[in-house]
């Protein structure tokens, strides 16, 4: 339940209110709310008195709700511009699997410029599921990104692996990505909460929507009101591609959450094949935004080889995407 | 493996080595071809002094894969037209879940045609998990069917069940739709192999790609060219939707096989509000085809009531999708 | 909802009423029920005063539940006597995957024979996914046990692949035995209501609890009240083993459904090391009867190759059961 | 690839080979080991001089294979013994989900004491999936679970949530347990890797089995040999219980690994009528440890209060469990 407090209640009030009743206290845009559990379903009197609003939900996805707020949150992404609220743009974002050395950047960044993309993705802390690979360059990639910034005005997305490294991904990102195997990370989670910088979360492969909004609902409660949901495929019996694209759950999301929603193909698909026809769909679906894995030489990649696309793959894809952004009534950014 | 034997083999010798290798003989638009396990690896060198041509495939899919024939196949539907082949046509087909009155029927048939469109579907014989649900209307369904048909010049699809009424299926539809809870039976792929009617063959939603195109290859290996392929979601752990499209399955099957793919999102949606936007997705990676439930009255529905659109959902939806057949090059008809 | 007919109501007013509402009448050991849908939640007063008791349901899982008969049912398999009531028997079943031939047919009988087993297990309508591969003896398959009951005293227990060739199952077999991939075959499930046999229904891979005990009400409202529910693994994410062997899903039927449990572990692992570790826990279940499959040379068996055991695995297995049987109060015949 | 090292390479020339073929040097037992990832199948000259034995994997499977170390690892947990090895001994861990307060605690080491048990379980930082219910006492749940080793001279095991609080759970526990949600964070896994202490690494329920012993591997290579595993279900689309147990992927990980086997019954199940039933399943198995919730009032238990089992109930169950290991050549301990 999320009660918005009403102008009379003192802050000392409200905090006492938030002790007592196991609430989360939150000053949402210059409204303070108490959040409690769903599931403690009485409405005290007092807390009652104290409402301007009650919002009463049937589940812990509550902020996220469109019950609560049931326009898509605007969210700004520094130089990028904005995605969601009223703004129809769908936002591309590319860029290499993993950050493998400075002249593989450069040659992506130079990429992403000319294709007039705002954008830069790249992996340091490599989330690998073997200790024997690659397992990325860790700070020495962070410095990297931050490089092309400077040099090429782009907005960085760069993912944090576990807690042990949130500080550094928080100091050198525009955009900080929570990939599908940390999404639980109370750690990470906790952490972005407290952070000034929005944040692109992952599903994980064997997270329900349930469990995918209510993660994003730790970093909501904690603060921070930038949550962008990211779907990126699961793990079901099929296994000819490498993880099935979940369009009804992002159907789903739309109808249920506040959040803008964006989508990646490249690990749902796992080869390149794929990705242009899926990209194209996922347009189709009016989403917020697109993350697709490119690289100058996709055969040599330390990491995900098989999906990555080639600088002309990529060009022609996009190519395809702006008319049927237009026919959905969206901008391609 | 797949042999396709020379002119200079006679009838008598063509049986005799099928009946020798435990072979499929079969008649392809002239050509004579055996058709052996992919796991019979060694090429005896009897067959190969037979052979025109050898294709060697990896499983058993055989004749639908593109090794064989690179080409989608051309398949012929009557008053609706062909698909695949180099039509670029995307072809919707509506109509209610369930055949289930003259008058709910007509008001469909109408409804249809002012469309435009020109493949109407209902089922009669329902596979229902339940035995204390509605049926279908059985034989009596099927005349129905055929009667608008007659009156609208409409193609009809409809359901065989099990194989106890295939032959009055196949006698009364234009397409036969084998479904997902029947696509493994014997009796009704064999039959369907003899049949001189197109075959619309679901996916199950607990089968994987192979056993999918296997279960065509029973029906292509018993001289029947022409199936189409209909994904309707998988079975997964999310539950907040009924299944799960598996796009990324679609495009593995564009890449692979040589079968025209229709898509079918009411039933892996199973709520209406996700329908249209699922149905845009599947527009954009240039199927086929589309198989969308629609009911005059869809909350009275005594079937999957969820799930099927009204007359008004459904033109606002089919008039979005129109410049998005066109940004990928296709016509929807 | 399960109405329980008063001894005043007439057999033309219990016809009258099964009309007037859609319900099915049951003449269930000399008891007549009405069952209409769970979904129909009003109790007509007319109803109400024909019942001698009524069993409101909350899902279409009605004549299969505890809640309306408390007690697992028993059930007379002829020469192997009886399962499930208070007999707290454990009923081996074994034989190869595929009836092959009379001699390998004889080797497994004599075997069974010597272990003191009394049900064998073959199989002559193979559901296989591939044409290309073995499809089973048929009929001749069918003869073939059927002289293996007359001369080994043997009960016998064999597949129906679909509905073309269910009669000639019937008639050959003491126990019919309901495919995964058969399982929601409405032909044969509505042949099986009126046969006069045991029936033997596996759970489909991809088919949750819920569908699975619903399709038994087919057969049990159907008029036959003897149906053993089989789980023989479902399909996951894990490819390593065949299928996943849902123990948890086990543990659910047992707490609500009043049928005799049955485990199918060959099937379940899909290798055979795998299979004795795996049929000592059903064992420790307490469950009603394992399937197993074993052949006299395995690595030549014409299906399933990899997963049936041989002789001398059987027997060590076999023997390493009995106590594990006896420490959960039960015994293994 | 594990290159033995043969007692002729010094400690510098060793440290240059790993180095240089990008491998990782474990001092293991006194062997010196140079690991690289399966997929670099060529061997070199000089890495091939340097070898006392080559062991060449087909995956990042190694240290954790029985291709390279055929018996089970043996694993000391203090007071509680040892387990794997030639012990044949099933060890039971038991206690609350949480731990919720001094009482509750002590209630639950008195009752494992009187039972004979040797390890006590409670969760302090629980990885809840809403910000919005209970979280945990945290590290004042620690120094209460420390409390019960003083007075009772119990085993701990507890979990640790994410890197942030991973040297707190290694300095008060006497096995560091890893949950599912945080199988795949690298924090966590590398600093076990520099423990002292044995590792109870649950399967994440969204993991492959390759996946899995993969992460063992993490730990394994970063120099800590004592790894357990433990299955707890994984997520499917059966939803009528919590999770579905992998008992096929127990029978895979006891032929591949030499890894003790740790079975959750509890959360497997998530509700308490099938745990014993599923427990004793377990027991048949032959594994190395069982894991199950306990509390001293289930119903009012601050988490997953729907699984955990009364005493009386686990009383029950426990003695159940007895008879079964010996049945199977083991001690319940």
């Amino acid at each position: 339940m999320i009660i918005q407090l009403s102008d009379a209640v003192s802050t000392e009030e409200a905090q006492a209110l938030a002790r007592r009743f196991s609430a989360i206290l939150l000053n949402d845009s210059g409204e303070r709310l108490l959040i409690t559990s769903s599931k403690q379903s009485d409405l005290s009197p007092e807390l009652e008195a104290c409402a301007e609003e009650i919002f009463s939900m049937q589940s812990d996805i509550q902020l996220a709700s469109r019950q609560f707020r049931p326009e898509t949150r605007e969210i700004s992404l520094g130089a990028a511009g904005t995605i969601g609220g009223s703004s129809k743009r769908t936002l591309m974002m590319t860029g290499p699997c993993s950050v493998e050395s400075e002249e593989q950047l450069i040659a992506c960044a130079e990429f992403v410029k000319r294709m007039g993309i705002r954008v830069l993705r790249g992996g340091c802390f490599k989330p690998r599921t073997s200790p024997y690979s690659f397992q990325g360059l860790g700070e020495e990639g962070l410095k990297l990104l931050a490089q092309m910034r400077e040099t090429y005005g782009l907005t960085i997305v760069t993912e944090v692996r576990d807690a042990t490294h949130i500080d550094a991904v928080i100091a050198h990102s525009d955009i900080i990505q929570v990939g599908a195997k940390a999404m639980y990370d109370h750690g990470i989670l906790r952490r972005c909460g407290q952070a000034a910088k929005p944040v692109l979360l992952k599903r994980g492969f064997g997270t329900t929507l349930q469990e995918f909004v209510q993660a994003a609902e730790f970093i909501l409660s904690g603060g921070n009101p930038d949550v962008m949901l990211c779907e990126r495929g699961i793990r079901t019996f099929e296994t000819k591609t490498r993880f099935t694209l979940d369009l009804c759950g992002v159907a789903w999301l739309q109808e249920h959450t506040n959040l803008p929603i964006i989508l990646d193909t490249s690990h749902a698909m796992g080869y390149r094949y794929g990705v242009p026809a899926l990209t194209r769909a996922c347009t189709a679906m009016g989403v917020d935004g697109l993350l697709i894995e490119t690289h100058p030489n996709p055969d040599k990649a330390m990491s995900d080889a098989a999906q990555q696309l080639s600088f002309e793959q990529f060009e022609d894809m996009f190519a395809s995407l702006k008319p049927i952004a237009a026919a959905v009534g969206r901008t391609l950014v």
